[in-house]
């Protein structure tokens, strides 16, 4: 029913390789880098070609069929010896990622029930059983987030969490394709996001993709937005979700959480279970990444401000549970979040 | 005693012409510009050569001068009939400053006492004077500002507001200026101001010019770094002041006072009388300038969101008297502005 908000995959398998679409360049140029080996895989998780939490899983499992491939052509019966650096490379390409991990144990739980015979096929099977169970579990998001939204002009959103931050559909983007299919909302507003760019560069890039009107806003913007009427929720993604419903997400997102409940704009987090960490209590718990100045001090490379100057770069922030109006995952929705009610979801 | 954190002026007048330093460009080259051209001053305006409320109030001032050269060159004894299309233009240059209007009138107040002989010399004196009364009404704002902030880490501020803004020293940052020179507050945040980034490009310049130590924040980051504590005031200039204390602002200013008050730091205006607009209101009579969508969508003259993506683009935004703790003036403090209190020091 909504295909036609669904026009845009980052990962694809075809012609035997894995295929990602370069988000480095992105909305400049749509290309998309071949990879027929674990280690630039790895390569390319780390360089950013591919990010976002869930798309960087999916691509951890594709390169392990890769891996698999090259370690049976070298060893043969012995190629569970053989594959072991290439996991641990893919491993090591962005420790911060959950989903990585995840995706690789569930690949790990496979190759222990193969024998010496060639396991790419079956290898390939459960990889593209991961891609498609993201992308299903995203479109079960995007029906249980879009019933919460009450007809209205507008939402807004943060960062990119669509297409190409997921193996396809998005989670807070994929609500909001969700959403726009239903009549449920007529535009998007997009933050920037600064200071890497993601609103303007990617999810203003796969909304006109699929056709669905978007605005971009300065990052500064979205509280006179939300005075100007017209917003009925701001929705979001999430890196990871405390046990109490705290969120951490992209620098900027408790900004607009707060603005959000002053406007009395309701606040809507979008995300897979696996990004709640039922083992982390709170937000407090959460350690936040912080990344060198020159992102701030620098656009595409270019220095904007006064050599001599220097800047505080967090790459995420803490939303506290008491701004969350709602958090959807796959196994449904958790309003005003406690610990007690996501513990009831996650049990 | 502060003449050390005082070394930037952007507006001068020597050898009978007006020279602006282009803020355009700063801070990759530090260039003047010289003008002997009323419509040229307007377009110098318009095209953000010099930009900042009571700095474009200046500016007009001396393009006024400009123009009554040249309207005496061509018209003689008929100057004054010879110099109205050019105040037209100077008026017509940028829509929400209020003190263009304000420094347009005084000029235009010194003509109507003026005969028909060469009104150069006396207008330029006044211009001058003008020039000199806001550098001073700085620097009387800057004690009564500094005198507000209890010794704490750091403020933060948006957009600019410095010397390059006004005649020199600053509005809000001439308060930053006053209070760091005080010992007051250690640092300084400013936001980047996206999508025209005045903060990275000249507030961070100027601040590093007089050797104030700053750090650029992302313009979503804000709340976070509240949240991080240590920020006791978010202190910022206007562009136009209503009757009841709403206060027009650089696009952003709103959003950090809504984090603020939400966090329970305090937010300061800092602005010259002539920023006050007894005629209006409430801010939701101040009009409010949008710009073009490319500003968003382009940054340093390159495209970074994709083809088919729109832009919301208002220049500034009006922050509620309530969420105001303090309007400074040279005139004094106005402490939870209210009609009342503000129409008590305009008297």
């Amino acid at each position: 029913m909504t295909a036609q908000f669904d026009s845009v995959r980052a990962i694809e398998w075809r012609n035997d390789r894995l295929y990602l679409l370069d988000q480095r360049i992105l909305p400049v140029s749509e290309t998309f880098i071949e990879l027929n080996d674990a280690r630039v895989t790895a390569d390319a998780i780390r360089d950013m070609v591919v990010r976002g939490a869930p798309a960087i899983g999916v691509t951890a499992a594709f390169g392990i069929v890769l891996a698999a491939r090259e370690a049976f052509a070298k060893a043969g019966a012995d190629w569970k010896r053989a594959i072991e650096a290439d996991l641990q490379i893919l491993a090591g390409s962005r420790p911060t990622a959950v989903n990585l991990f995840w995706a690789i144990e569930r690949m790990r739980r496979v190759m222990t029930d193969l024998g010496a015979s060639n396991p790419e096929a079956r290898l390939l099977a459960e990889a593209q059983a991961i891609h498609a169970e993201d992308v299903a579990a995203n479109r079960t998001m995007g029906e249980l987030g879009a019933a919460l939204i009450d007809p209205s002009e507008a939402v807004i959103t943060h960062c990119n969490t669509g297409s190409l931050a997921t193996g396809g559909y998005g989670t807070a983007l994929g609500v909001i394709r969700s959403a726009y299919a239903a009549g449920r909302i007529k535009k998007v507003f997009a933050d920037e996001t600064r200071p890497w760019l993601q609103g303007a560069r990617l999810t203003a890039w796969e909304l006109v993709k699929d056709g669905i009107p978007v605005d971009l806003l300065a990052d500064g913007a979205g509280a006179w937005r939300m005075k100007n009427g017209g917003i009925s929720w701001v929705i979001v993604g999430s890196d990871r979700i405390a046990a109490n419903g705290d969120v951490a997400n992209k620098i900027g997102t408790y900004h607009a959480a707060v603005a959000a409940r002053y406007h009395g704009v309701k606040f809507m987090v979008v995300a897979p279970s696996s990004t709640v960490d039922m083992k982390t209590a709170t937000g407090a718990d959460i350690p936040i990444e912080t990344r060198s100045a020159d992102e701030v001090l620098h656009i595409g490379g270019r220095r904007i401000a006064a050599e001599g100057a220097g800047a505080w770069n967090p790459v995420f922030d803490v939303t506290p549970a008491e701004l969350v109006d709602a958090i959807v995952t796959e196994r449904g929705v958790v309003l005003n979040p406690t610990t007690e009610k996501m513990r009831a979801m996650m049990a």
